[in-house]
């Protein structure tokens, strides 16, 4: 998806929230946890209940791997059903990859062709050639972790280099040396709102995928006021808060109601 | 596997050989490449020609997903080939995973259960929570990315922050507070020998996991020179130059050949 037309939802649907597709065996409403298809079943219906208000998806991977070749094909089944029933939605693959050389590229081409999501999570720590592979695909997406939403953010990436900046700091500026907004995005957690602003002022057009929004304590209005920028420029994420909202028969419909709900106060800020 | 057993393994062996199986389908022999189960046919050879030579297996992850879930499949099967046939021999997930939480718990599972491997690769970034939730497993392994063998690994690996300490010994630091040498490893790459001196220093037990011997420009000299500790410490990983010496038919042959050589090497410094 182009930048263009991802900003073009947004403004649409009034939105800019992505639901998590966290999708965890364990916590699936008992009619479906024993159903050899249970991750993809329950995305179906989680999917269209809250598609009206949602701009992007973004499944772990964590949760599929966690099944094996079986959890592998559910993934894929999902998102090729997002792609068929849902065309205008973004599809980001939290993968958290990084590697280097022709061992990006694979992890490329089975984000990019093999799985066909927009955009795959990567972590910074091995440098930019780790990054370079996935700015190569038209339309396609790399979403560099810049600051975390967890405690431990604070082991490395908060810390201070040489130069007095911190580590967060040295990767965003890094990275946007080699990736336009059309093809590149930053992880930044809500759980450091006001980092936001400081992020905005070295990274002024680049989308934000935001963590951190409700269980852990962030919030949409403190994540607007500090993060968006003339074309919004967020992503705001919620997992468990929509997809674990009902845990019963009409657990999608539980969702949907979320999300409409956090949509509605996202609207009073475009 | 325990600590014991693979330092047995070394002595008994006489190598601390670790053989990468980054199976690109792109570079098989022409005979395999077509196959639906291509992956896992090339590994089954190779895996039987170089199991004398060798104390651990890599695959990369990579090279699998690229190939959806029938490539996960593959590596599944890999795994458990390994297992079955040659159970003395320490098998690495080379994943480079890193989440925090619930979702880290899941990639444990997906590895240490689903895979069954004794050891999986994470890379650093988000912190020592994203480390911790792989050191609750008996017998299992983290092994954590310190410092990588690419050339940038210069941009963050090796800044110095403001207590003027490289960032990966800071990584290295942070995390021998919670993972014993019986849980943790650390990648330290073989293009900056003397540096495996300085993680030396810090981390005087803990095995390292170093690739970077062959194509990139390291020597097994050089390594045992710098890192090998009493225990010998060291899985020094060779990927390409030992599973593509050969093209043709007879390339398993020519894998257990290269993978001899370097074992020899390899029993001058034990």
């Amino acid at each position: 998806m182009t930048y263009t037309r991802l900003v073009q939802q947004i403004k649409s649907k009034r939105s800019f929230l992505c639901v998590g597709l966290d999708t965890d065996r364990n916590l699936l409403p008992a009619h479906l946890r024993h159903h050899p298809d249970a991750l993809f079943l329950f995305n179906q219906e989680i999917i269209d209940a809250t598609a009206p208000y949602t701009v992007a998806y973004k499944p772990n991977t964590a949760f599929y791997e966690a099944q094996g070749s079986a959890g592998w094909q559910q993934l894929s089944q999902t998102i090729q059903y997002i792609r068929l029933h849902h065309p205008n939605i973004f599809i980001i693959a939290d993968a958290k990859r990084g590697d280097i050389g022709n061992t990006a590229q694979r992890y490329a081409h089975a984000f990019f062709q093999e799985l066909n999501v927009d955009a795959v999570t990567l972590a910074p720590y091995m440098g930019t050639d780790s990054i370079q592979p996935f700015l190569n695909h038209p339309n396609k997406w790399a979403i560099v972790l810049a600051l975390t939403s967890n405690e431990s953010a604070s082991d490395f990436e908060l810390q201070p280099l040489a130069n007095q900046q911190p580590l967060y700091k040295e990767v965003i500026q890094k990275c946007i040396q080699t990736g336009t907004k059309e093809q590149l995005m930053f992880v930044a957690g809500a759980t450091r709102p006001q980092k936001l602003a400081e992020i905005r002022a070295i990274a002024p057009e680049h989308f934000l995928l935001v963590p951190g929004v409700g269980a852990q304590g962030g919030t949409v209005a403190e994540v607007a006021k500090y993060g968006m920028n003339r074309n919004c420029g967020l992503l705001v994420n919620v997992s468990r808060d929509i997809i674990y909202a009902g845990k019963d028969n009409d657990f999608a419909m539980t969702a949907g109601q979320k999300a409409a709900e956090i949509a509605q106060e996202m609207a009073r800020w475009l």
